[in-house]
Formats: C-alpha cells, structure tokens, sequence
C-alpha cells in the first residue's frame, strides 16, 4: 500500500514534466465539455501494478474523471484483458493518458519480472529481493512492484539498513570492529548485514553477532559451503549478477533472499494501452 | 548538454531519496577523515552517457571529492576500460556511489541502444527518434541519452510541439478543422504533426498545411505508399512498436523519422562498477 | 485554457506572499462566522481576462466562498460593468481580495492592450505576438492573456523555439551554419527562426531552410522589401520597439506576425474594484 | 538590500521557466568553450535598479561570468550611457540575457516612474509610498525598486501592518471596536492605521488611538480640513487613484503620505539593451 | 487564527518525516477497511492549543477519518478530561496519530505555561510576550499557542518588527542616528523599539522618538526608576531571563509588556494521549 | 554526523522564517561594509551540540563570515566558558545570530539531558534511547543530539522500524498473527518489536520470533520478571513516562534500553549567548 503523500508529489512531479506550460494539442483542437469514454486494455499477459497510482494521476489532472479498476494491483491478465475503464472530460483524460500509462507499464513490467522470477524458485524456501538499483525518484513506487509481483523488499535508503561492505570493513579495520562500530551507533531496531566473499568472513561475522550474511558473488558450490556453515545463525543473502543465473540452483543451495538488480534497473515495460472510444 | 538548474533537482532529489536520514552504515564505521581512491569500469561494451551528472552527484555530496573523466559522453568503451577515477573523502564517496552508478547505468544503456539502432539504419537517411514513454522525473536526462547515443529527440513535452491523433480529429470534426484549430492557436515557432492510418488521411493533412506525417503501425508496403505519396511535402515519421520490427526495412521505405518507445521505456542498464582501493 | 496544476503553483506563492504570517486586521476584527457579499466592477472599458484564476484564488483561501462570473473571458466590458459576483465567509474573501485584483488588473491590462493593438491591424492579415519579456514568474499567465485579447504567442521558453540570433549567427560561422546545426539537434516538431538586419541574410537564411524570417528593427521601405523577397517561402515577422510604431502601416507591408515586447513589459493594470456590502 | 534567500528563490524559478528543458538555440549552435563579452546600455534616461539582482542571475547559471556595474542602484543615467559590462561563457551569457534584463528594465522602470514623482513634490513634506497592488510573486524586488528611487514601502504583506477598512470597520461594530479588538490582538511593535472617509470617522479614529490616518478618495479641500484637524496627532496617508492627480497639489495639503498603487501595477519597463561584442 | 496555507505546509513536512516511505506496521498488520475509534485524554490539567492543527493532520492522512473536538482551543481541562473524539480507518488513524500528538502535546504546554504566568501577573496591566526564541519552523504555531494561553506576540521576524540593539547603536553612531536610519527607511506603519541598559539611553531614545522602549537585564529599582521617566511616552518592555524572575514584583514596576524567551525555548509538552478502542 | 543535504534544507527554512522579507532593523543601522567580532558563551554547563548547524547557518547567510568553533560536539563546556568565535561581516552576524542561537541552544539542551541521564544508569548496562516524540520538521537534528549527549536513537520514522502495539495487535488478531504478517511484508534487515502489558503477551512474543520486547508502563517488579522470564532472547526495552521515574532503578532490573520521550518532547534550552564586540 503506498501513502498518499508520497503518491502525490511523484504524481504531480510527473505531469509538471509531461505537461509543461500546457498540452496545445489538446486545448486547441477538444472542446472543453466534450466527454470521452476508454478502457485499458492488456496487449500482453502480466501482472498488473500501479492502478492506485493511475487513478490518482487522473483525478490529480481533473476530478471529474471516472476511473474504474477491473482488477487489483498482483492479479494476472491475459493479453487483450481489459484492465480497467475511464470516462469523463476528455481534455484532463488526453492529458493524463501519456503519464498514466508511464507509470502502469513500467510498474506492471517489474510485478511481472517479479512474479516469473518467483516462480522459478516457488517452493525452495528462498525469497527473491530487490535491491538500491532502482530508478532514481522511483523507489517507493518500484519496491512496491517488487511485492506486488510477490517479492520482498531489501532496504529502501541507506538510513533504515545496515550493510556494511569491503570498504567499510577495510576502514574500520576488520569485521568485528565495524560490526561494533554499527551496533553502537545504530537503532537497536536494526538487523546488520555483512558482506562477505569467503569462510573465514562468514566465521567473523557470525562471531561478531551478524545478523544477515550477504554472499557476494559466489559460486553455487561455495554458497553450498557457507549456508552449512551458517547453519541458522543469520540470514543469508546470495547476491552478485543474480539476475544472470539459474535462480532455481541458486535458490536450492539454502540460501534465504537472492536479491536482483535487473529488477528494478533493467525493466521491460509492460504493453498497455488505453483505447478511447 | 544539460543545463545545472535541471540537473540540480534532479539529483537532490535522488540523493535524498537515497540517504533517508542518512548513511549509518558507512557513518558509524568509515572515520570522517579518512580518504579513497576508486575507479569506474566498464563490464560490458557500450556507450557512456551521463558523466557530468556523476561529476555533479559527488560535488553535491561533499565538493572536496575529485572525479576525473577519462572519455566523454558518447564515446564507445570497451569490456574492461576504465571510465573515470575517483578521489576524495571516503564517507562523500560511499554515499553517492549508488546514486551516481544509478544515474551512469541506466543513461548509458539508453545511448547504447540507441547507438546500436541508429547503427542499423546508418546511410539510409533515416534517424532514430525516442517519445514520450520516459521515465517519470527523468524524461530530460534521457532525452539527452538518445541524443548522445545519436538519436534525435521528439517533442519533450505537451506544449513544445502538437501531434494530433485519432482522439482530437474525432473531437475537431476532421483532420481540417483539427489543424486549423491548431495552427489559429499555437505559437508560429511549432510545426504541426498528425498521426494517420490511411492514404486519404494523409491527403487531408497534406492539403490541410500539416508540417509532418505519422505513419501509425502501418506495415511496410503501405509505408513505401505513404512516402511516395507524401513525396516530400511534410516529414515522414513511422511509429507504432518499431522497437520490435525490422529497422532497416523500416528505414528503407524512405521515412525521414523512426520513433521508438522501448529507448526508453525498456531500458537495460548498462553494468558498471565502482572499483574502491 | 490554463491547466491546473501552474495555476495552482502560482497562485498559492501569490497568497503566501500576501499573506505572510496572517491577516492580523482581519483575524482581529472580523468574527469567524461572519459572511459577506460583493461584486467586482469594472471601473474602465476593458477586455476581462483571468477570471478562472480569481475563482481559483478564492477557493484556495476557503472552499465555502462562492465566485460566479458573470461574463467569460476575452469579454468586452464597459465602465460601471458588474464582471462577477462573490458572497461567503467574510475572512476569507477580505484575504483573497488583494490577490486576486492583483492577477485580475494585470490580465485584463494586457489582454485590453492586445485587443487595441489588433484591432488597429485588423484585416491585414498580420498577427500581434507576445515576446519572452514577460515579468518573471507569470509568463503562462500574461501570455494566456495575450491570446484573450486577440494576440497570438510566441515561444513560451528557450526550449520551445529555435530563434537564431546574430550572436548564434557569429558564434557558429555564419547563417547556414547556424542552421545546420539548429537542425541537426532540435526536435524535428519545431521549427527555426532566424533573425536578420539585411537582404543578403534573408537570402543566406531561406538557403537554409529557415521557416520564419525575424526583421530586426527594419524601416518600413526596408520591410516591403524583405516581404517581396521572401515571397511565401517563410512566414515574416517584424520585430524591435514595436509598441511605438505604426502597427498599421507595419502591418500592410505584408509581415505576418509584429512581435511587441510591450504588450507586457509595460502593462498598465485595467481599473477594477471589489464592491462589497 | 536585498537578502540573498530571497533573490534566489525569485531568480531560480525565473531562470527555470525561462530555460524550460534547455536553451536549444544556445546549446546548438555556440561552442561550449566559446566566450563573449558585452555592454549594458540605457536606451533612455532613467534610474537603475536591480543591478545585484542581474550579477546573481548570473552567477547562478554560470559562475564563471563575470558581471561588473559600473553605476549603482539608484543612479541616474542617460541614453546611451552604458551601466555595467559583462564577460565570460557566450553559452551562459546567452541564457540568462533575457531573464536578468527582464527584472532590470522592470525595477528600473519603478525606481524611474518614484523617482520622477517623488520630484514633484520635493520640499512639501510628503513621501511617496507603495501599495500591496505588486505583481504577484514579486514584491520584495518591486518595493525594494520604489526605496531605491527615493519613496517609501507600505507594508510588504497582511501580516506586518494593520490597515482597517471599512470592512473591517463594519464587521467590528464601529471603528473604536475595531481598534480595540486590533490592538489586544496584535504584536505590541505594530501601528494601527484606519481608512476614513468622514470627518466624524477621523475623530473616532483618533479617540480610539489611531496611529495613521488613511484619507480615502478625500478631494483637496477635504484633505485640508482632515489634516487640520489630525493636527499631527496621527500620521496622515492620502490614498486613491492618486497616480491621477496632481501630486503637488496633495502634498500640499500637508499630508505626510501619498500611496499609489500605479508605482507597481502599471510598470512601464526602461529601456536598457544588452549589446554583445 | 491560523490560515490554512501555513498549516498546510507545516503539517505536510511533519508527516513526510514521520511517515517516510510508509509505516511498515500498521500497513502489515491493519486491514485497509478496518475503522477505529479513539478519544484524546488529558493526563494532566492544562489549557488545550491545536485542535484545527489536529484535525487537519488527521485530513491530510485521509479525509474519511471524522475528528471531533469537546473543547475549543484556549479551554482549560482537567486531568482524566475528554479532549476530542475520532473514528474512521484505522491505518488512517494509526498513521497520523503521532504526528497529531506531538503538534497538540506541544502547543498545549506553551499555552499551558503562558496562561500560568499570565495569572501571576493578572491585574497589574502588564501583559506576557514571547520573543523570537521559538522552535525553527514552527514560529507561527508557536506565536498562536502564546497568544491561546493569553499572551501577546512580538515581532514574528526580522521585517515586521524593529528592534534597535546594542551592536545596531554602536554600527550606526549612536541611538539617536540609530532611530533616524530605521525612520528614514522602514514602513510607516512600524513602530521602533529600542533596548536601553541606562537612565542616559532613555532619554536619548525617547528625545528620538522611539516608540518603545526594553529594558534589558535592568534590576527591580531600575526598572521603576525607567518606568517613572518614560512616564507614558512609550510602550515599556522587560526583557531578559525573565523566566526566572518573580514576574508579580516585575510587572508592578509599571512595564507595559514582558517578554520571554523561555515560553517558547523551554517548554514542557502537556501529557495528552490517545485512546483508541 | 549530519549530512549536508538534510542540514541545508532545515536551516534554509529557518533563516527565511525569521529573516521574513529582510532585516530591517540591521539593514537601516549598520553598514554594508562594516565587520565585527563575537564569541558564543556558556552561560551555564553543559554538553555542546549543534556546531556545524551553527557554522553552516552563517555561511548560508554570507560566506564570508569566519565561524569558528573552540570545542567539538558532545564536549562538556562550564559556565563562561567561549564555545566558539565569529567574525566578518556585521550584516550577516546579525541577520543570523537568532537562528544559530535557536539552533545551538535548543540541541545542546537536549544533549545535556540526555547526558545527565545517561550518567545515572552508568555501568548497568542499560542504554538511554529516544523517541519520535520530537519537534516536528527537527527530528534529524533532535536524534542527532541525544546521540551526542551519549544516549542512542529508536527508528528515526515509521518506515525504518516495526513496533507492533495493541491496536496492530488487535487488528491482526493477536501477537502471533501480527509479528507473522509484518516479518512477510518488511525488509528482512528490519527487527520486529512488540509492545507488551502482560507476562503471557511475552510468552507469546517470544514464540512468535519478536526481536525486541517492549515493557509499557510496567512497574519495577513486573520489570524484573519480564526481564527473567526474556532471559536474553530477545532485546528488553522499557517504556512509559520514563522521565518520571527513578532511572537507576528501572536500569537495574536488566532491562537494555530505557526509551524516554521527554528528552525531546520537553526540552530546556541551554543558556548560551553570542557576545559581540
């Protein structure tokens, strides 16, 4: 669920952009009570994300617009499905169309990467994650895809996660000092996750009271390795180029969160169009 | 080349959106003073695009740190080339690392594709242009990246350029009227654009002064119609899914302008590293 | 039409401004209950312009007040004319009414001024245009009531039109550089003005392919000249202190468009008073 | 003075809807290393104002250009005489021309149009003051342009200054109401002025404490006997369409202000070139 | 009274900052139908301040959510007394509550502390003020709580207000050159204090006109003394760390206002909690 | 450590607060060229915090002024004692003395709190720890301050912590149903916490997985049972009106972390002056 103050100023950041000082072609050409009728229309299978976010650039442009949903952001359509219907003022729905669209596609496109990635490893205990590689002014919106589409969210900014990689380790002269150095300073509300490439990291880590362990591009034989030796006492995360790898492999050596890049950074759009009638 | 006001937002943005209340990993573990040396290497073949961008994430961040280009936006690099070094407070660094990358990857797969289009339809005296399908918050620095990867850019926004479709002629009474409508309306400076399905269309709009001629998902005997029709009386540009069709064919046909959404709409990051040492 | 989102933009800095910390006279003598009426008169013959803007004015103060125009837009009034009326909460409508005279004196001012200067023209086929010297801050707004008043706009901003200009001319090697260059970078939905001072520039820029031929403070015989030359093959616009010339003769030496920089920079405010009881 | 929180914001957005996406002319067809130098020139005599302004609009687009007055605010010039000389980037000096002479030929305009006034009755007494009729958005320059050619401000918005009217006056119960209800309300560092009509209104004002007293549309004589009787027990405003009247004649009368709303909302901008070589 | 346009801003900020990228919590755990019901307590006695402020807090959430106020704002409660009652969606509710709280608990302890010490004073024709010594960012919130608990403001900022200190005198020449530079400059409509630490300094300001006169740090008998001598030529105020004195003995003195920083820079927030059932 | 992008958006905020539309005062008495000296002066004990706000708030308002600090952040300063010097211009000195003062003040008052309380539970192993009953739009810079006063921050907002209440619990139905939706909709970087009243409510938390155990209001001995009956499984935090308890006790029943949300909801400002010369 997204909160209205968050949807507002991405949404109205994005018509400032798509309008700018105002759609001539539109105010030129359509009178201003004319009424226009439309349905979103699926042009591939997905799953759909981002209906909220649609309905509220609408209403946003003008008030009076109708938008009705068919179905729920994380429902499956088939392609031709009609997603949802709109009627009203056809000049605030002309201005609208482009940015809705924008944003329903691009959502839909990263739920139903999502969903098909989660497919792939459903039933071996892992759970895929996103990660920080997201578009920039995006992020509340593209995490939120990444659950409709069935995945979990890693952290959303660096102040509600601890993740502490080579170059802080390397600065605070080890994995046990910089495990401190975070426990004492952070909120006690916060898990601390390390980064680690080999055993011997794992075993610091784990002795300076890790809570996650992130396996930083390892081999499927070495993660094997290091969820034996992990044995429950933390989590551990498989990252590194995930999105290029058999998942499913990946997900059966026992690791707990795989967390994708591509999820968010390298995004087909989903084809949707609003046909107006 | 982009102008700082527009990049300023846009990049404060980012950075708060990715610092939250700030970075307590690399806060409670890197000493303030301590500093870094990182270079930014490119692990796939590409073009690079948004480099004073990265330049100016890192000025914001803490003015002390250097970062030195080593190509210039648009230059093609090599699996393996070191990109640009990176000097300076470590704290600085580690906090607008992600941000930067996020900026350079994503703009840079955009002129890779582009360049990679454009590429295909070289001599044919046709151009590759993007749309409106942009990213929410970012359509100026994308735009940019189709330019850089040798594109052309299509209007930016609702009110520097007009491009009728079906919904306004409808609601003008015909393709006359519509352009009429227009041109008594727009400022001199703008030409007139209409989207058309048939060859009577395009007559109208020709005969109605109309500036340039969409081809809408025509297919390519009808588009070698259109263009002998035309016969260089307006500019030609086909659209319509062009991201999944034959360029060359396309371009073949004699259009002055293939427009395509998916430069930016599906965009593959480019991958990039921060090497820190 | 303006869209809503600049005028609410610019609407509510105009209150913030005249507000500051609130309404001290009011808030202490005026009960909050207290409701009042009134009637905004023309106190001289006028075109009226901004009446949406003062509706909205209002209902951002307080949404229980009720604005009712009584004429639209781009009407003729006379003096002693009643131009809309307003009844509701008295605190309200006392903080608004600064404001909201302020926007509506203004508009009014140049949409009468317009008026007056294209009635002077009228039936030579020429056309008045605004300029980019508008006060700062409100261009949408005074170039919307340009177009109230019977004139036509110009570019809105420095992305919205292409106007090559003698130091672009000198900085790029001449006419037909500058061109080029313009042509080769700009979307093709925009078309290129060129500014020139003599005959052998217009020939240079109509090589080119310029589509608009600026004359810069040309004489009048200077002026048939360029038109004869010209011939059809660029729309012609006059330009330089414009305001103090003879639009009519101006006019009948077959330019298309005079530009008037005046029509905004010196705008005398149409005398309207709220009248309340 | 201005403060420097203040003009950046006023210049910024300025800036931005002036620049839009980017200055397509600028950035195409002139170098990015290319510099140019140029000449600020009075095309009339007149008093400048807004020269700080003019150097931070631009700084801010390009600090690299160097902006040098060679007169100050408040100076006389006449035609022809060159008021300060730039140089730098052509690209940057470009950009901002038409923004910085926008606001300098504005507030020269106000500071000429006071300065001319405040001469006419040199030597009564009476100062020139401004209103709250500014252009939206604007009022700090506009005020700051009526001190700087040798009147004084009025308040700057609702929340510095009372000013009862006879609104305020009716909706209090009477002026001693209003008073009282306005002096229990207010900070304590604040003086109370009230509009009047009548000389029974004067007497009550001055009863109830008034500190100034606003004559309303009063004709000479009336204001004679209005100032007579205040006796300099209050300060003494004339106010009303006084941009029409005779000012010496109303300086006359002994009154120690004069208000004129036409000082800002019929603004006839000074003609100032920038002339680049 | 507070304008809605201040409000809103400050509210927006407090909860963006609370809510971030959404509470995780109550999104997890509540259902989006669910309602709830809720009282707001007292826990101690006090005078309540903020209740539009609440209200408008709990709109802003979601505008479905009904708060309804038992008291008004400037009522004294008990402990154990039922402030206001509040019904509607529960994520709503949950989410806006600690915001809501930490605005009533705030400004119902400067009212609270206002009103105690406006009681010791009562009778005597002295009257509490506040200073500019308030939380940044809440200045008109705060100033509104003072003047609910029965104080009056001073100057909200530094351009509604002059107030000639110490360093002033010494920068301009002396008091009297001080006073006459303020004169020569501000709105008519301001008064001029000025703070004094000698019988010599009285005289000098009151010789120049001020029109109020601080005492600043002055013991009992000096402040009698400087009373005796201003003798009703000027407003009297009494400033430093009166906080800690015995403000029954100051205002006998004969001092007009007393003004106190530790109202606003010190407060206790009053225990008020919300029930919800 | 503060980052920079938060530090300038609250204190740009601040300045335009209190500075309004110019200090008038400062601006009619001191020259623009004239400079002065000052230091800021203990004028009792405490912890300093704040100073890098302080220096940043003078160099927003002129960058010439030299701030320089004699003491770091968290360092105990005796009555009298300078904290730090300034010099430069007088104008800006001036302009920002009450902002820095607001700023300085109110955090060091926070620091020397939570300083004062951290030494009462010294060597119990109990940890002091704030709230999100902060000052709204200053909770980065009031959680900053009870870091440097040595105490440690709860989550800084609604989405960077889970605490799971009564009413969550009762919307979930139950403790176990409530900790099991959030663990599968948050970040698994996150804890779960979990508001207790009762000894099975612990039971249950700890069966369900709860990372952190919140005791509300409980009394000494039920403290020490809970903190028995936790025995380590889980972080003990206690709650409830702390600020009105005997810390020490309530440290020395085991419990881990004390939250208070006096510390920044009721705070004393440090006395501190700036003393110029």
């Amino acid at each position: 669920m997204l909160d209205k103050l968050s949807m507002d100023e991405i949404i109205t950041r994005a018509l400032k952009e798509d309008i700018g000082t105002g759609d001539i072609t539109t105010m030129s050409t359509v009178p201003a009570g004319q009424t226009i009728n439309g349905r979103f229309i699926a042009k591939e299978a997905g799953i759909i994300c981002g209906l909220e976010i649609v309905r509220r650039v609408f209403e946003i442009v003008n008030n009076e617009i109708q938008f009705k949903p068919l179905v729920n952001d994380g429902d499956a359509v088939l392609t031709g499905e009609v997603i949802a219907s709109i009627s009203g003022p056809a000049v605030g729905i002309l201005m609208g169309e482009r940015v809705a669209l924008n944003f329903l596609q691009r959502l839909s496109g990263i739920s139903s990467k999502t969903a098909s990635l989660a497919k792939i490893i459903e039933g071996t205990g892992a759970r895929i994650s996103d990660t920080r590689k997201t578009t920039p002014g995006l992020r509340v919106f593209e995490k939120y895809a990444v659950k409709i589409g069935g995945g979990m969210n890693h952290r959303f900014n660096l102040s509600d996660g601890v993740l502490i990689k080579d170059n802080h380790i390397a600065a605070a002269g080890g994995i046990s000092n910089a495990i401190e150095a975070a426990r004492n300073s952070i909120p006690h509300t916060l898990k601390i996750e390390v980064e680690v490439e080999t055993m011997e990291q794992i075993e610091e880590a784990l002795k300076a009271g890790a809570d996650i362990i992130m396996l930083d591009n390892m081999d499927i034989p070495a993660m094997k390795e290091a969820v034996a030796k992990i044995n429950g006492r933390a989590l551990v995360e498989a990252s590194g180029n995930m999105g290029d790898k058999d998942l499913r492999v990946v997900a059966e050596t026992g690791v707990d969160i795989i967390s994708i890049g591509a999820l968010t950074h390298s995004v087909k759009a989903m084809d949707i169009s609003l046909k107006l009638y």
